[in-house]
């Protein structure tokens, strides 16, 4: 019904999804680059500015079978939730989410820390992290129910 | 160079862009709600324990001219910016990016605070809010700069 372009693809240590670290405690520190298309570079105008970006992209790995799991065992868990309450890439649509704290711009090249994309993943769109969620907030769901069964 | 589906509608009381609050202090907390479409509602299990979620959907109100605008100058500001350093809906992918506050699940309707998309807009994906960068470690660019200046 919509139609995407990649805006650029992203330079990851990761090759394979097995590679990617997952589950409880996983920390997603690997560098990585962010590489804009030629095309779209005068957009990064003054995003030196921010920290922490926001990155859409395409869990474009996928194999046909792979497309869709309304309820799912997610690594983190052992038992299953529904896809809008995890991070599972078998979403009706296969749109990824980081946010990566932002090292350093290199023209159309974004140096970046986080990524857990694969190598070559297209990217959708790039947006300013503006603002957070403070923790006294937050409610974590199944996800901190996992926690502390695995803390006990 | 990929398609995507609705997985369902916002309702919410902004009928047109001009309505929607914008620039600088701007707040959203105007109440709504997501409906999912119904055979997607299985992908909702277990979403009530998230005090926040993700809300991934489509600008589908532009004119043609309004397409894409790599420089722009935002409301919240009268000097031009990169287009991946605002919110401004004249992106490559017109893909919108709201965090919602759960307020509470009515089957396959999310009732919730914080929209700022128009009424009928197509949703594309649901993610739950996991963490938050702490404030002292987020840098917010030109809209920082910008809130100085109108303090001054």
């Amino acid at each position: 019904m919509f139609s995407l372009q990649p805006i650029g693809h992203a330079r990851s240590p990761y090759k394979t999804a097995q590679e990617v670290p997952k589950g409880l405690g996983a920390k997603h520190e690997a560098e990585g680059v962010l590489e804009i298309l030629p095309q779209f570079e005068l957009g990064l105008t003054d995003i030196e500015g921010f920290s922490h970006l926001i990155v859409l992209w395409v869990f474009d790995r996928l194999s046909a079978e792979d497309r869709l799991e309304l309820l799912g065992t997610p690594p983190a868990d052992n038992r299953p939730h529904g896809v809008f309450a995890t991070r599972s890439p078998r979403r009706p649509n296969p749109i990824g989410f980081t946010v990566v704290e932002l090292l350093r711009r290199d023209g159309p090249s974004l140096h970046v820390r986080g990524v857990d994309m694969l190598d070559g993943t297209p990217l959708l769109d790039l947006k300013p992290y503006l603002s957070s969620i403070p923790q006294d907030k937050l409610r974590r769901g199944w996800l901190a129910d996992a926690e502390a069964r695995a803390n006990k």
